[in-house]
């Protein structure tokens, strides 16, 4: 973003000692921000892990602790909860473009504003069979992410999710790849396939229904992994992206990462007994690691959006 | 458990360093299993992470390093998987007690065993509007626990959870409180009430519908949580415990631990909005602690329960 | 600590629905103070998470929800606070004994109150091979860790610490021990031994030089585990607690945790490769866990010092 | 690096459902592996968290499930250990350029491989005032980090640490910002300035003294932040990368990750006391995140290194 060249300061260096400062980026990080809306007799909740990241022609602190034009991270933190305030939360798209434009638009010095934020949710409680008017319960499953990058002109949108964790206890078998060496690993016709999905995927306008997206691609993820027979975690990852894409017609990459959480099964032949695919070790370390990202062709190109 | 004099190695001691072995236990921690039970076309998961302890006569080994009476922690582990096999794994107090027994009736040396477990919820995936037959999401709420502890006469059951993370966004007050030289806090006639439930329960028997009472009893703790007017949450945390041991006759004993997950209101007056309750600061830390235990009049003892 | 008889809310209960309030503790957990002692031109710090437990005739706010003996838990953080101002912070048990103290002279419902603390280390940084006066680095090494539990008449002090990974490459086997259906371990005469040391020492007197007893019951830890020839990790233990009672005789007893942290030797014959004890999986789960305690004779009682 | 259409399955799509795959990576990620040598009678351990990432042409196997060039992860764990074995660990980056280069040299498909690694610093342990044969302690301190990236024709080293937490009680300042309608932070001109330091460095080629390069740039940051008057963490940053640029030739750029760990100064006046800078909270969210990376002029192109 910004480059300058600049002397270490307390020295005549030469040539070889000429630096520059190269991209920077500054702002506050994981403001948590609870809203509830009582206009309605039944309360509703959002609840929210904001961070920011500011960027643009901010050297002279770098060059010379020069503040003039560094906005705090204190103030930014203020703006999150006083935007909750004064305009809801709502989609966490929603709320994090209008403070992502908020900094470009009012910062003189900065041209490139990322407002990211992580949605935890939570279920209404049922109470004697109804919903309670204004209880919840942590849902504990995935954990919803949005990132926005605003220039002065444009802004992207990166809807995603982490820790959607799946699982299939059949239809996922390993076989046929090359051996070196160090290659130890049976073929198998029939395994247990785990995942924790990190997703991130990109919409073509920062405009839409994000609410009926979100719950779409996460369907679609849901749907492409339980009911692909896998050969492999790749290609269980490509027919999830494939689905989202195909499915919904406002985005143009989803970029996938997924661990592959080895369930390994036990070996109980030294007690004398069977196991069929049933009884397996949830190994925590080492894991496979797949990641991939599938875009539909033709669409815009991705800027500044990652 | 133990207790034995011992003169510290290479020593000839004087009265005064004379020491005694006390209690001790030593077991496998942390034990990851996962059963699938592939009996029928629609599969069944469970998943438990196992940790066991034992106590008996085995000073030989603190006090010499002779492990004649140390049944490896490997076979421990082994045993895990083995019953998982030969057992299925069942509900989580039914596997416990059988682990439980076995050590305590096959090792001479061992009195007291007690098997803990976390086991992790999964829900079936829906397919296309039908449950999936072989495909699961992991819940990701709260984790079921279960405590079982055998000597060679009698068992104790403790059930419970934890995580289960509740919120009420009114009903809520804290005032009459006393003051001391360093009390600041104001009065408060509403706000946000949410804490992370840890409860444990006693099982006032070794037997039961184990399934079924760990519904109830989840189900009694959150309805009465929510349906709760509070003054403290001390309050809260008396009611959930006597509703439980009103609705649930086969316990004995709940505890429950309660940190007050503090929403702090936001003052937004530098901004010249109001903030009616509505949004709020979710802290991280320091919090309040909670803890209390509610017994049933007249149950039995608790023993070697907790 | 409280006990007393209560009816459901809302219910004329029979005899079966009795239930009565047993043990309750309140407090406020995880202050984070850090203070900075400037009085001379080379500062000082200390840095530490203060947890609060209070206990005594507070049924009435469980029962009712009158708070009139509830000192608030925003009190005891602010009284952290105060008290690191006015009397400094100086040794964590100094520090604890003087929080517990005031709780229980103050408020007239609290008998019994406890202050536990982990205090994390700074080192001094080295600048161009001089002490500098005024910048840490953190140690990272393990937490020092303080319990008081203070009655009116009497007050305990246990002394501890935390995380203090050791590991021996060699002197250590694991041989001799019974069999059982689930034994496939092989014995060993020459196995890596590593542990994260947890351990937890009672004083006879609330009064001591605290920071000379800790400094020396730390070395004693670290080289009786470094010195002890293992043929168990219970072994270690005794040999470990055993030194510290005999060092250091102003205290009653010690308690050690041990997780056996195992580093599993990894079977390279299929790759045509020896491995003499040199290459390890260091493994995350599960381990040994092996717990213990030891006691000089004729030591005080512990009272409520646990 | 891989891009090919692809249909999705099962349909004959419009032009507005063809995808591409985009980039792909896969591997074994978090190999633990522990390394003793044995070789003289003062042992030496290293001990490493190895994540491998492979890409190439590796389409198939999203596409079809074709696994002909996916050489398993199992592999790639097991190609670790055999390593540590038949060559040692040495430095951290020797190792990671070793295990890259099998990779893109062994497999026909695999053209770029990262190996990346964590290594966790021991302390030999002192015991009777002299060092230990054979036992340690663990550090504690900060990670040191390697990232080796590696085509046919090239490799690019990039060290690193994290979690080096360093803190100035006093010569920080924060002053002269811009004020927008959220700005409430009073000026400051003397604050504690805390941060865990993230820190990766580029090589200018794949061959150096490793171990030097380390020990100096670490000692070049931690000098850099002792000794920084600091109008900003930003200044501090770009005063810390400047001086290892211009002590350490061999590097060609440093990025740096610096979280402002937040002291705030506690108001005491409450309870009648001062508070002149001695008494903080140390707080865990939000905070300041500043980041930046400085390069040396006319330095090589970064490539494929981050």
């Amino acid at each position: 973003m910004t480059e300058r060249g600049a002397a270490p300061a307390g020295a005549e260096p030469g040539p070889a000692h000429r630096v520059s400062l190269g991209a920077t980026r500054y702002g506050k990080a994981e403001t948590r921000v609870v809203r509830v809306d009582r206009s309605a007799a039944r309360h509703r909740i959002r609840d929210l892990n904001v961070s920011i990241a500011l960027a643009g022609d901010v050297a002279e602190t770098y060059l010379t602790g020069d503040n003039a034009s560094v906005l705090p991270t204190d103030s930014q933190k203020n703006a999150v909860y006083a935007f909750a305030q004064e305009h809801g939360i709502g989609e966490p798209e929603e709320f994090a473009l209008r403070l992502a434009r908020y900094f470009v638009e009012t910062q003189p010095a900065i041209n490139w504003a990322r407002v990211s934020a992580e949605e935890y949710g939570w279920d209404r409680i049922e109470l004697a069979g109804a919903p309670a008017p204004h209880s919840f319960a942590r849902s504990g499953r995935e954990t919803r992410l949005v990132s926005v990058t605003c220039t002065g002109a444009r802004a992207w949108v990166v809807s995603g999710l982490s820790d959607l964790v799946l699982l299939n206890t059949t239809d996922s078998e390993f076989r046929g790849y090359p051996r070196d060496r160090y290659t130890t690993l049976p073929e198998t016709g029939d395994r247990v396939l785990a995942t924790a999905v990190t997703a991130r995927w990109r919409h073509a306008d920062a405009a839409g229904d994000w609410a009926e997206s979100y719950r779409e691609v996460r369907r679609h993820l849901i749907e492409a992994f339980a009911g692909t027979y896998s050969r492999s975690l790749q290609q269980t990852l490509y027919a999830m992206a494939e689905r989202v894409l195909a499915a919904r017609p406002e985005l143009a990459e989803i970029r996938l990462t997924l661990p592959n959480r080895h369930h390994l099964l036990v070996d109980l032949a030294p007690f004398g007994l069977p196991n069929a695919n049933e009884t397996f070790v949830a190994a925590d370390r080492p894991y496979g690691l797949i990641e991939g990202s599938i875009s539909r062709d033709g669409a815009p190109e991705p800027g500044e959006a990652w």
